[in-house]
């Protein structure tokens, strides 16, 4: 009866996914970033999770919790911040497992883009402008940004949703770095672009949100990124495998030339997880995470 | 062609659980006994097993059938029981492999349990009083003592519940050791108390069941054990920590107290499945390999 | 951060099952066919399926694809026909991931049926009778028998059936070397004997489909293969458990004597599926895939 005594725990991930069925993509990285058990759940709901998370945390001593952890994905991230609530929630005391959030994989791909500018930029001397500001990705790299000291454009197409979610992010960085703005055509586009260094879009597959020539104009921009994989590009003239390419004076990034960054944070902060038990890593503790790997003084 | 030829083939536990989302709990404890694939089902019904039996079953030679085995698990007891006999009906002649019941961890809990109690008493002389007896917990630990040849005060708020279950241990056990009771009130409570040397209480969480008024008055008990593991406690004294602690010449037990020697049964048990392919461990078998790895004679 | 870095990839099969619970006996033979981690998804929809696809083939780099893998199983077989029409057409470029269809195990069976009856037949001067041809075992048979050079009688109740059926299979090998017929009684069962020696039953369970007087009157008959696993036989004579057994003159298989010869080409088609990144492994290159590894010419 002493099998199993000397050796360390099994790496086990916890995979709470909002959609019906967990993602693959997530546990595929689960994998390959050493968790040697994942077991991944699908349709998750946040009034469901309790006796999930004990089992998580009342099955191994307290010395072994940091070899279970917990991961939300899916495709919602408003659900999956109600699964991370749900999950905080249930912990207690010393009696808690290190959770990561990467809904959409909205905090690993903010990340990297925000990573990506600051290789170029001085983030706190930055003003920049988010395209498609109000969604997932969009929300998590202003916040970044912000957090990182920027001035921050954040736009939509409505007014009023650009505000709702500048309010939101500056609330969460306890300042006013944000302003929303919903820029209509091609000279309101190019008066949001004005003393702007750096562009992100993040807008919705097949929408071009800034064109080459209204791109021409904006004389302070340094550094492009267009986070969208799929053809039209959101910054037209920025191709998705670029990766720190010139084009035509701005420094350029694709979906593709920063999804490998993208995939280096996602692998370290799963083997993050199974350094400690009491971590949670959302979006600041991920860029943070990224910074430290790419040696990036940010 | 020849690989995995002489390799012994991978422990795989397949776990059936009438929840929607199988138990995280069951999950890490096999990953932790030694099971090195987990195939994990929720929302299994009784009427939908057959096939997945037949999968484990109809896949490896004989003198591998011992590396699959089943898990059945799963908040409802009842459905758990109804699950085990579809599994072995599915099952004929060399065709099965070891099943192990563990709903609700109720066989796991009432074992140590009962263990607990017959480190200090000697089971077939003794007494004992089991409040909530109708729920799972409750019952396997009649049933267990009745086992051992204790006698057996079976206690619910309706006398109804409490003569049907009794009924239904004494079935099993083929014996009349176990009788109903339904105390109202602290008179009718101590009359139930009275030369009773153990008392057991598996009520609902949030339910005080024995006062500590009352209990200083049964001058016959010598073990009490509490399984509620959230305040109040169910035997008011009894710490949630208790193990073998004095409480007024009382020996005390609580919900944690006992959870390490279930979690070790609950392991070994699994741990056991794997030994051959024949095994069906249900209150009683798990019963017996809790006193075979305590080394207690009791 | 270089851990895992000189590590190979851990072997991933991705199982795509349109039943509610995926398949046990599939994945346990993914288990034992050397898959590391097997991802079950049940309840899986052909339009459901591109994200998932999206995550096996976006997540390792080009080198490493092979080591990632899909397997489409479940009891339907047109639906695992059309989940791998679905995942296929996700794939773009070298962008892919190799794929095995074997839903209801018709493709590994039909397999080790044909090339149960070419070690004894020349099968390109063969004429055989499939009956219960309609169903997924029997379109499978036939389309191999076909496909090898056989002239193939598909035989159902129903003649409209068989004829659309028959129709199918010659448009998938590009011949017209199926016919279809719907033998009513004996005497046309007679009839649709004759000149055949081989006859294959793949009918539903618990229908005779083939008397053992019929069967005598059968002169040019050779092989006689009832895949058929519960009594009452679907070709009467024929032990499950037979395995070029002579029955009467006639070489007789039952499913448990071609059970065998599936089961290995089943795992050899796994690990098949490691080898390289671009496969699509379906009835016809299942049956290649057994001819070689049981060194049948054919």
């Amino acid at each position: 009866m002493s099998r199993n005594v000397s050796k360390s725990k099994r790496k086990i991930l916890i995979q709470f996914d909002g959609d019906e069925h967990p993602s693959v993509f997530d546990r595929v990285v689960a994998v390959d970033a050493g968790a040697e058990a994942v077991f991944a759940y699908g349709g998750v709901a946040p009034e469901r999770v309790q006796p999930l998370v004990h089992g998580a945390i009342f099955t191994r001593g307290a010395a072994d919790l940091k070899h279970t952890a917990i991961f939300i994905g899916g495709s919602d991230v408003a659900q999956g911040e109600a699964l991370l609530a749900s999950v905080k929630k249930t912990f207690f005391g010393p009696m808690r497992v290190s959770v990561m959030l990467d809904a959409n994989g909205a905090n690993t791909t903010a990340a990297a883009a925000v990573l990506a500018a600051g290789r170029h930029l001085d983030l706190a001397a930055t003003t920049a402008l988010v395209l498609g500001g109000t969604g997932p990705v969009g929300l998590r790299a202003a916040r970044l940004l912000a957090g990182q000291g920027a001035r921050v454009r954040l736009a939509s197409r409505s007014l009023e949703r650009a505000k709702a979610a500048a309010k939101a992010v500056n609330e969460v960085c306890a300042g006013e770095r944000v302003e929303a703005c919903a820029p209509q055509g091609e000279k309101e586009l190019t008066e949001a672009l004005a003393a702007v260094q750096l562009v992100i879009a993040t807008g919705a597959t097949g929408v071009e949100l800034l064109s080459a020539e209204v791109r021409k104009k904006a004389q302070a921009l340094r550094v492009a990124i267009d986070l969208n994989a799929v053809p039209p590009a959101g910054i037209q003239g920025v191709d998705v495998m670029d990766k720190a390419t010139d084009r035509e004076g701005v420094i350029a990034y694709g979906a593709i030339g920063v999804g490998g960054t993208k995939m280096k944070i996602h692998k370290a902060a799963i083997r993050q997880l199974f350094e400690r038990n009491d971590q949670v890593l959302d979006a600041e503790e991920i860029y943070e995470l990224g910074r430290k790997i790419l040696g990036n003084s940010g």
